[in-house]
């Protein structure tokens, strides 16, 4: 069986089924960072994965005959490994929820934009009707916000966490693990 | 100090944060169902808590002298409860994460629309840029959608949990706690 496991963004995010499934696995996959996440409840193998077809490919195959799981930094259907393993998907604590918690503002008041390794569309258009909150990395233009004033939250429970708040212009994003949040 | 704390929608959705927050409270404040969630780590007095501006304010003053847990069932900035009193977010797994989790749909392709005891506005321009995630309640017409098919999710993680899909007209809703998927 193939299980695919948010792990969550902060230490202490695991969920009690997820410590379930992670206590039971025969084998565990993950980067570097998931992997410290869960590393209090791992009793198997672990291996830092490859983020490629080919390694998806190899993995599924692995779980015919173990328990094979995969962490997901975050909550694997946030941006993460849960539309690209074919597997069962336990949910973690996203970053889009920490970030959400800082700024008290609702989901239901946002629309979540991918901008990792990707340029989006229809920003302006998004704008019309909800609050933006737009997961980046380095390479995001954050300047294209010019005179209009976001948040930038960055490497959010990580030792490093930064949050700046100032027009799009004048700030700079350092990390590829950045959130921006733009107001409608 | 008063905590806000998410506490999943599912059995075994509590975070160790979440878990630790409830073990640690003087006074703890929820639903029926966040309570009954959250049974297990309880070791303070519990308290059905009523849902008005009166009560958010009494919680908040009772707060400044004592730990103070208000139960949300899935996660408070999920049409939740972290907008409406001022204190600390602890996130939780909110249905929207499972029913993506069962769509197998990214959180970065829908908009989630709160429906719950409001008309939404926008949703036939919503659906131009994105699929739609609907939390709903027995008030919300279903039959909007016509001849399109529609996923309805209810009751998800409970004894009675249905989902079905098919064409809007020919659909429902039969709990208030039920979450509508329509495809772009």
């Amino acid at each position: 069986m193939l299980y695919i496991v948010g792990v969550g963004v902060c230490k202490g995010h695991l969920t009690e089924r997820a410590i379930e499934l992670i206590r039971n696995a025969d084998v565990i996959y993950g980067s570097r960072r998931a992997l410290k996440l869960a590393e209090k409840y791992i009793r198997s193998e672990k291996r830092i994965m490859s983020y490629n077809d080919a390694e998806y490919k190899r993995i599924e195959e692995e779980s015919k005959n173990k328990n094979v799981v995969v962490l997901s930094t975050g909550d694997p259907m946030v941006s993460g490994l849960g539309c690209k393993l074919n597997g069962l998907i336990e949910p973690g604590i996203s970053s889009v929820q920490v970030a959400l918690a800082k700024l008290g503002v609702d989901l239901c008041d946002v629309i979540v934009v991918d901008a990792h390794a990707k340029k989006p569309e229809n920003l302006n258009e998004l704008l019309k009707f909800r609050h933006l909150l737009i997961l980046a990395d380095k390479k995001f233009d954050i300047k294209i916000f010019g005179n209009r004033k976001v948040y930038l939250m960055e490497n959010l429970c990580m030792e490093n966490e930064r949050i700046v708040f100032g027009k799009g212009s004048d700030l700079e994003i350092k990390s590829d693990y950045a959130i921006i949040f733009v107001r409608r």
